[in-house]
């Protein structure tokens, strides 16, 4: 897709870089078996997500945002569900949401961020049977806002996790955003200036696969 | 400090840069006034630090460590104590510690980042009459094992924060750190390469001034 980020003019990586050559990228519909090492693959996902943001001067407000990712995986680590570890890149995101306070908010990815992440078998579960596997991804954002012609971004990586993993992807799951108290936000056209904006919590819905059709839609939304 | 941690050279910023300039280098005795923000200066304290570190195939280990590091922090935004954010840039650490397991670690910053945090009264007491303050910084941090000849790094800044905070620097205030579960390390040998270990907990507690001698002693056993 035009709109993935993976160019070489990133400049900083929270994570492993996953080879995307030759993975084909995955639609709905899918059959995802469960407590399995799936195939490497881009997985186009919906997704919801609940975001409540403090502007010093103006206040919290919270937002409900829906949308689009594209999540590559690598291949897993090793053949068995409990040893096998997936490392992921969030390629390309697009959500919007609308605020009574600021306008519509459309989110896409920072090009200037990998944003990268994992899914493995928790230190104190590997003994289990059958055990749940965690899912963390650190992702860099920008958050759009016409109506003030702004946009936002993050300079620390937005921790997103979804825990109790039975299936890869983790279609259906609720995760949440693993910020302590804030995590500031700067202003794109002051990037070097003080936080102007703080994310104070963060919760998500990974959702089914989409059509390519429902994919390329919503993407083609994105601002650039 | 030769060791200080400001040059043009850093890759990737977590946060605002400190003016360094005309900034003073407050070494003990100093008194704090508690509840007032305080002048502009570089904070030359103690540390100890109690990090638990998972290394997959050797199992999990804790160490504790003891050193110095060097807070640079900027002029207050406000002169009164609630309105008053205070950003920081730790710009110089050394901590030593022993491990059974893989034998000495010297922690030291990581020069690719500038490890940058804040001061500042958490929202929802912004009401009250002499409200404690938080205290964040994302790190960016070079694990020396010379044992094994290796050095790691993390990718995704270490979250320290301090809660609580009643005077600037929150001298003798414990800490912790913002893990959720696991934070990825890498090895300098192989930067894009998959992750070597993790930190799974980290604890702290802020010391108190050193002398300019104790802090030259300290920081003077950092490895390059």
């Amino acid at each position: 897709m035009a709109t993935d980020i993976i160019g070489p003019d990133t400049r900083v990586a929270w994570g492993p870089r996953v080879d995307l050559r030759e993975l084909p990228d995955l639609y709905a519909p899918q059959s995802v078996e469960p407590f399995a090492p799936p195939p490497a693959g881009i997985d186009n996902l919906g997704i919801r997500s609940i975001d409540t943001f403090m502007v010093p001067g103006m206040g919290e407000f919270t937002v409900e945002f829906r949308g689009v990712v594209r999540v590559a995986r690598g291949r897993p680590t090793a053949d068995d569900w409990t040893n096998a570890l997936v490392y992921t890149n969030l390629i390309g995101m697009y959500m919007h949401g609308e605020s009574s306070a600021v306008g519509p908010i459309n989110v896409t990815l920072n090009p200037q961020c990998l944003s990268t992440g994992q899914l493995k078998t928790p230190f104190q579960s590997m003994s289990s049977e059958q055990p749940e596997k965690s899912c963390r991804m650190a992702v860099g954002a920008l958050f759009h806002l016409p109506a003030l012609g702004k946009t936002l971004f993050n300079k620390e990586p937005i921790l997103l996790t979804i825990d109790h993993v039975r299936a890869i992807p983790p279609a259906g799951n609720p995760g949440v955003g693993r910020i302590y108290e804030l995590l500031p936000l700067f202003d794109r056209d002051d990037p070097e200036g003080p936080a102007v904006a703080y994310i104070t919590a963060l919760d998500f819905v990974m959702g089914t696969y989409l059509s390519e059709t429902e994919a390329s839609e919503l993407l083609g939304q994105a601002p650039s």
